[in-house]
């Protein structure tokens, strides 16, 4: 991967580095390796060289906008962008231009950063793929729907890269690709102009560092807020500290079933040394509660998928009826699917996963945040499909905060440590996964 | 007014009236007074008698779509409309055409409604007005956001049209114009599609009768369902029967300062009335909750403001950056306002609101519902203002549903008597709405 930008901004205003000798560098890297990734759908390099100029003389005048100010950054292209089209990888969006920023990307743009180009998303943020390969190895899929922000970051083209998921689409490609992975509480990042808008959805981050994904995040927070009526990603300015954290509670969720060999025994190493490093584990089986929130998760992948497929009858529904040969099959079974339900059946599915909420809230008291796996294994070989979900769907249904950590690995290639927060304790889970990064992985 | 939609509908398997006739009559009527009174701006007149035609051979057969087959609805011109652009009533949005529906019209469509035209709206369905008169009095505004489809309504150009309230517009509109008007509960009806998205603002409807107006929106719901996360507008398929309130609250709110003379006695005379039908009146005057809820709403004009304002920082952010020239001096002022709010304002003032909220839901355990006027009078003269919300304010920051009854008069014009009821229990409020009508009114 890059180095970090958080690392290389100590060097901007003495001038051994700058925003321009930045981005050159990410250039560079993208000119030797895109035509065999395919990471980006759009890239906008004279205006990103431009912002990259700004910025390197606001530096040089100590005067930066803030942390992430000349921040190469890569938005997914769910998002509308003034100078790109938003093609959602769909062909009913092919070259369709809205001429206005998204909210992220305009305070992305207000904070200094440099946004050099839209990344590949899957059809509409869903599961068909667009071709990206990952970077680790071009034979597997790089996770999907944010396959292009993963592969970018995970091939060191940008440091940062926008994301959004509504059930594995942040913490999946970030794993297959080896990059760091946060995807925020529910609402903490506005996510007006992306059209990823389902209820359990969120923007987020795949970063080289947690440093580079808290200022990212913390930057379109501050200037743009969270979704109407949200407060917005909790903490304050600066990146939380590592903290070590008291007691952890392991999930295997019904991810654990899917998971290779290999994945979990490298899972129980890494709680082996959370408990050297005198963490108290509670699991299912030795702590009810903890019992109960695994039992809660069961068939959490299905109920999600009946949320978001009503959710998502609109807009599909006026897509098939006016651009029916601009959808995947996919899609148009995810349709049929969703017109054989009923406003109460979702509203029992809600209920649902309401009451799983409320389940996972009562573990706040026992324990600091929850650990499970990002994957079930290394990226799948294959690019037809984007790999399973399933270790992801928990964190979404929740709507809680995850992360996750490259320390682990699979089959000689990148697997993620995951780990799940609480409700509008954004910083709380940054200050446990600082401490875990720290304590120094082989991966 | 128009005859009411539902009452023409028991004529039409008998084959006495039709879709196809009723659209006529509304044709008609809009080619007789819409050159003066421009509650429209855009039509699809071919399309609607195509879906008339199409409605007529449903209930020939017997066999309709839903309580709304055939039934003339007007769009606000903040929604998506794949036959008719989404201009937004800013000229930044002249001509654009999305070419997909929006939740709410796929929806109606679904349903069998015959989609006629886009009605006006002021800029971004905020205050800049666009030029829409009274149908009552050609000389006055006819309130807003809801411009057209209050004025369409009023005119018995259409038995219903699509609005949107953040702030007043639908109570305002409805109550200047002489209609029904209903705002249901914060996410009853799906907006996606609508560019009205803040956290307090709903879709609504303007309606000829309030069988039209529940069937309206249960039509919607039943198809798209309420807005992503929300169980959608409570209550089952028919329309709710009148029911007497036990008791009801009277809340003067910060409006009362403003209301005229003769606005305030004919909401003391309606008071009196619904006293000699045997209801309980609460005031503040002798109920130390009523009294600490009108408390609680002091000053709720200007947190409400303070609120909308962050939330439309995007996309006025980048409309002011790339497109300043199609922004009124209105609209500037609200970006530089908001851009002087920082994030943690914002958080304060929506756990105001919270508090406010909490403090209201308290009155569900002494009262039925609570009335108060919907306006401070008749529309006032002249069509550079849309009039003064305040009486609307409380139903918008408190996320519950109102309706207001075309029942009051002031200056010989229509004012409408305004009914709050409690979250997701918006057909609890219809059945007290329809007791009030049923008790006979002279304006």
């Amino acid at each position: 991967m890059l180095r970090p930008f958080h690392s290389a901004t100590k060097d901007f205003a003495s001038s051994r580095d700058t925003p321009s000798a930045f981005l050159e560098r990410c250039l560079k890297a993208i000119a030797e390796r895109e035509p065999e990734i395919g990471a980006f759908v759009a890239m906008n390099v004279e205006g990103a060289r431009e912002a990259a100029a700004r910025s390197t003389a606001r530096w040089q005048a100590g005067k930066p906008l803030s942390s992430i100010d000349g921040m190469p950054v890569g938005i997914k292209d769910i998002y509308e962008t003034v100078d790109m089209p938003a093609q959602m990888g769909s062909p009913i969006f092919a070259g369709w231009q809205s001429n206005r920023d998204s909210a992220a990307v305009a305070a992305l743009r207000e904070a200094g950063a440099v946004v050099l180009g839209k990344t590949v998303t899957t059809e509409f943020a869903a599961t068909f793929p667009a071709g990206t390969r990952n970077p680790h190895d071009l034979s597997r899929t790089p996770g999907g729907s944010s396959s292009g922000s993963g592969a970018a970051v995970g091939a060191g083209f940008l440091p940062a890269a926008l994301g959004t998921q509504v059930v594995g689409s942040i913490i999946r490609p970030a794993s297959f690709c080896g990059t760091f992975g946060f995807k925020p509480s529910i609402g903490a990042l506005n996510r007006g102009g992306s059209h990823d808008a389902l209820s359990q959805s969120s923007a987020g981050v795949l970063a080289a560092s947690l440093e580079d994904a808290w200022n990212f995040c913390r930057a379109i927070a501050d200037r743009a807020g969270g979704d109407p009526g949200y407060p917005g990603l909790a903490g304050s300015a600066g990146v939380p500290y590592a903290k070590r954290p008291s007691t952890l509670a392991v999930l295997e969720t019904d991810g654990w079933a899917t998971a290779s060999d290999e994945a979990k025994t490298n899972f129980e190493n890494a709680v082996a040394r959370f408990r050297a490093a005198d963490i108290t584990i509670l699991e299912g089986s030795n702590n009810g509660l903890v019992a109960e929130v695994e039992a809660a998760f069961k068939d959490a992948q299905p109920l999600s998928r009946r949320i978001n497929g009503w959710e998502v009858r609109w807009p599909l529904n006026t897509y098939a009826a006016h651009h029916r040969e601009g959808l995947s099959k996919h899609m148009l079974e995810r349709l049929t699917a969703a017109e054989a339900m009923s406003l109460d059946d979702y509203r029992r599915d809600i209920a649902k996963r309401a009451r799983i909420r409320a389940a996972y809230a009562q573990l706040a008291g026992l324990a600091d945040g929850a650990i499970t796996l990002s994957a079930a294994g290394a990226a799948p070989i294959g690019l037809s499909s984007t790999g399973d979900p399933t270790f992801a769907v928990p964190g979404s249904l929740l709507g809680v905060p995850a992360i996750t950590l490259p320390v682990l690995a699979c089959e000689g290639l990148p697997l993620g440590l995951q780990i799940l927060g609480f409700e509008q304790q954004d910083d709380a889970l940054f200050s446990i996964a600082a401490f875990m990064r720290d304590l120094g992985w082989d991966a």
